[in-house]
């Protein structure tokens, strides 16, 4: 399972510091803890950008970039800080993410084919919201692919987001439990392999306690490994959660078993 | 989910010792131990018992019933122990277990019959041996209720051990990776709704790092629970695994989540 890290986030306080100042220390400092704690991956997250989305998010990458080579997630819904993240991009990115949100769709899809970027796709329906069902949720990701491919975008590039939904909403726990199925049917509905990813802190959006939460994000984590999913969108300064993804990849790799890797 | 504790067994040297001295009250702090920790039922197993085999085991029915209302699962492959730890039962007991071994199924199922008891069944072959694939687990599963059918026990009292084998097998990770098909596809297979069980410390039996196997199984718990298990026998006093349990019930149980009940 690869591992990454959403710690680049507007809503880390010194990020939106720095971001505000353009000064890119602390950036660097937040990418070099993120790929010592294990992060496979960074996502570049930094909100709503205003009237200068392109050189802030322009700066974000550049500076992420030269203090690590990991992949980079650019994770935006403006279309114009899109562009202007995976142009700077030296290496191939992540575009995060792809809906068929009809406003949006066009722009990303066309980004993602002109810059040979791989799509986050989001199992949302047209309007945003979390389809109904098991059933629902694989429809959209026959949707989904079609587009895709319309555009051009081999198959292959694309990674699956089912939605994780807050646990909290009245039947969240139900529906969290659907995306097991999702993940367990997409390669036969869809049939071929197909990554898969899921934004962890999703779970446990909302007012609750931080412990409770983080154990609670740690046995999702481990049901939707043991259903196959392939990336997981976590916060990495978690330990005992980056511990808990090496325990479940051991338990999902082939391969023979060695204590020394968890 | 329901946890079993699997404290109460020989290979707990104040166990032992107890039933050697045939001492009551080491076992009842045990069992006092057990309940306060979380347990819904003890699983009862004395290991070998030699001579004496039925009034040992009738002692360790009646001290821990004379502690605790909890149900109790009576552990042990010998069908003269397991007769009399039935009869020591005040209420409805669970034989573990059952297989399709030809030396001893007919004793148990008999057993089984006779005293109202329900059933863990094992998915092994007749030979005790771990069956090869998921296609393989599920043929067993059906040799074993043809065979409880045969005997006149009602499959509402069949609960099926599918078998977690150690993840240091050459193969042992696939071979769990398995479990969560077999649990998934058993309600399909046998046509009405399975309890399931599994042993949890099977999967790290043999040399390795404490702290490491505890994370291990609790990584495992989670993906069986994902996959519908039902009941899990484990050692109640590792209460981060407890608390692992408890988070896999809020994220499967039907109704309204509360942070309170983690």
């Amino acid at each position: 399972m690869l591992l990454i890290a959403d710690n680049l986030t507007i809503t880390n306080r010194s990020v939106k510091q720095a971001l505000d100042d353009m000064a890119p220390e602390p950036i660097r400092e937040l990418v070099r803890e993120c790929e010592a704690a294990g992060a496979g991956a960074i996502d570049i997250n930094p909100g709503p950008l205003g009237r200068d989305a392109g050189s802030r998010m322009a700066f974000l990458v550049e500076t992420v970039q030269a203090e690590t080579s990991l992949p980079l997630v650019i994770d935006t819904a403006e279309p114009r800080a899109m562009e202007a993240g995976l142009r700077a991009c030296r290496n191939r990115a992540v575009i995060n993410g792809f809906s068929l949100e009809p406003a949006k769709r066009d722009a990303m899809l066309a980004l993602a084919a002109e810059c040979d970027a791989e799509v986050i796709c989001y199992l949302l329906r047209p309007d945003s919201q979390v389809p109904a069902g098991v059933d629902e949720r694989l429809q959209v990701a026959c949707d989904v692919f079609a587009a895709a491919r319309a555009a051009g975008i081999e198959q292959e590039r694309l990674i699956i987001d089912p939605i994780i939904v807050p646990v909290s909403w009245q039947d969240g726990a139900s529906r969290n439990r659907e995306l097991l199925s999702v993940i367990r049917q997409l390669p036969d509905v869809l049939g071929l392999p197909v990554r898969t990813i899921a934004g962890l802190s999703n779970l446990t959006a909302g007012a609750g306690p931080q412990e409770q939460k983080l154990l609670l994000e740690r046995a999702s984590l481990c049901m939707l490994a043991g259903a196959g999913l392939s990336m997981v969108l976590m916060n990495i300064l978690h330990q005992e959660t980056v511990r808990t993804a090496r325990a479940c990849s051991a338990l999902t790799q082939p391969g023979v078993f060695v204590w020394e890797e968890l």
